[in-house]
């Protein structure tokens, strides 16, 4: 796995059980993953060179985030090495422009879009499809990152002269936000998780809800059918997290694509028979994916995002005594203030009552305030 | 953690979720945990002055076997290390006669019993108690070894011969066997697991059912107030694994003890809110106990005992395809005969079918047999 941050740690949660041995390509041994695996390998993930010798010997090469340059990736395959996802899926996960264009292509519900490179451009977007106007970055955004929501052109003017290559998107008036995450084989094989709702602050995930409160099963299940359709004609190998905008009327548009384990789906280690970690080793090595079932009916997943005061280990008691059954997960990361350094999960059968565990524990966490 | 077998590699992943720096002293880096495991530290467990470099700078020492010889464990508690369990609790795991004495003064149920040294201490035995007569090392044995059943002095004579230091226990016609496995923390916390059934062949557990199918319920708790009870009594700190027998009129009698995690106790990975090796941590390092609580209705475990083909990848194929929502664990081990390669896991609500989905598994993992 190239990189080596709590995607890669939690990942040997997951290797540790299957006899997997899971290698990490890491920038130092303080790293999240690289703190708990052994086989660790220093080196810069855009040097293709430390890529091929880090490669050698691996059965499967993959990914704990989307920003090795496609070029290396294609490489590595031209090699004869085993990389999942490949160039030509990850791609879209990588560069939003492509993205918008092979979804549009498919079918799969998008937002009106265009590539904008000019005050221009903009205004003719805006005028067509209104403001706001979201300009996204092409390359190289996350958690919020490489996002603006424009209400106007002045709004953009700085932005526009950065010279990053951007996409505008229409602005989605939508209701909740929702994921769906898929496991697709290299031999065709497809598994989706329950649809779930994710909940962001400034663009960054708190909180995510498996099941979907109050979704209607056949928008689930139609939800779950774009996200296949989406893995299955990309040619993704591996996760694939779909983020999705659910309008007031019910129908979804796709937001965002990720190729990799996922935020939205950390709820899966304790919340479903296989956890993501597990079923993206499973995919990526060609072997049968395992079951997306729910072991809960409902799971509640609360990122713990870093506050001002670093020692938390009152808090750490607290939590564990005021809650014996919620589960703390900590990625052995410096704290630092709103960085994601750890996560909760709460499990049970009353949506409200599971968030309010699941909250209450992230939050007192975080800053030692009572939720 | 002294010890890098499957224990501590399984601890290793809870220690991964709850942000715990694992240390292990391992014999080689080729050792279960030692894969899995960056701090790891070789030398022998024997040698006190190894263990006193080992644990520099560890906020607990804990173990992953019990052959650290007692005078090691009081030495390192007197420089001052938090040894869980330590020396006055441990030696009721290390020394069966100890335990025997001290079970018997607390008033915890036990078989008949004798120290014998001599035929005529084991005629007299056997007078008393009648036969078959069990023979057990007071210190060494485990899985099987260093017991012996005999049915008559010309049985026993080669043991006696051999010098080892011996336990005479009547013989219990037991109906099946029972374990409770319990936590107890510094501070006097104490949780109990339900009560599992255990199914053994030639000495070696093969299965675990949680919980044990058809237990009174006021058996149950009653079996679990003796486990409670012993950990207190005995000041366990960390796990107790407390092996029972169960006669026929429904009463229990205790067989062993264990205190470190048991594999008595693997269903819990999956099966409980708490694993067991979660639970461990939490208890040496006294923070506050985790939920012991049931994630479903059944969960039974199987151990993968090797068998004599050591290539398993097809039928780790097989398994995985045939059963998706088994979950597969493996120790890294070198497969041989008979040894505990891993153990699978899985969980429902038909005893009979959820057994038939654990013993198809793992005997298929094992040998290739279709069962």
């Amino acid at each position: 796995m190239v990189g080596a941050g709590q995607l890669a740690r939690m990942t040997q949660q997951a290797a540790i059980a299957l006899g997997v041995e899971l290698r990490v390509l890491a920038n130092t041994h303080d790293e999240s993953a690289a703190r708990v695996i052994t086989d660790t390998r220093l080196g810069d993930y855009r040097d293709l060179a430390v890529l091929r010798e880090f490669a050698q010997g691996c059965d499967a090469i993959t990914f704990d985030h989307e920003h090795v340059p496609t070029g290396h990736v294609e490489a590595l395959a031209a090699d004869g090495f085993a990389v999942h996802p490949g160039a030509a899926a990850l791609v879209h996960a990588q560069d939003k422009a492509v993205m918008r264009e092979r979804l549009t292509a498919i079918g799969a519900p998008c937002p009106a879009w265009a590539r904008v490179s000019s005050a221009d451009d903009l205004e003719a977007f805006g005028k067509e499809h209104g403001w706001p106007v979201v300009l996204k970055a092409v390359r190289g955004g996350y958690d919020g990152r490489g996002v603006w929501v424009c209400r106007s052109e002045d709004d953009a003017a700085e932005v526009l002269a950065s010279g990053t290559e951007l996409l505008a998107e229409a602005f989605v008036p939508f209701e909740r936000e929702l994921a769906v995450l898929v496991a697709r084989s290299p031999h065709g094989q497809g598994v989706s998780y329950p649809v779930v709702e994710t909940v962001q602050q400034d663009g960054i995930c708190v909180e995510v809800i498996a099941p979907a409160p109050g979704l209607d099963p056949e928008q689930a299940a139609s939800a779950q059918h774009i996200a296949l359709k989406i893995a299955n004609e990309l040619g993704v190998t591996g996760l694939l997290a779909v983020e999705m905008f659910q309008l007031p009327g019910g129908q979804v548009v796709v937001n965002e694509l990720a190729m990799r384990p996922h935020n939205s789906g950390h709820w899966t280690i304790e919340g479903a028979r296989t956890s993501q970690f597990e079923q993206h080793l499973r995919a990526v090595l060609d072997l049968p994916l395992g079951s997306p079932a729910p072991a809960a009916p409902v799971v509640v997943m609360a990122n713990i995002l870093g506050g001002d005061d670093p020692d938390i280990f009152s808090r750490y008691e607290h939590v564990m005594a005021h809650d014996p059954g919620v589960k703390i997960h900590f990625y052995g990361k410096e704290v630092r203030p709103g960085r994601k350094i750890g996560h909760v999960t709460a499990l049970g059968t009353d949506v409200e009552e599971v968030r309010a565990r699941a909250r209450h524990a992230a939050v007192h966490l975080a800053t030692g305030e009572y939720v």
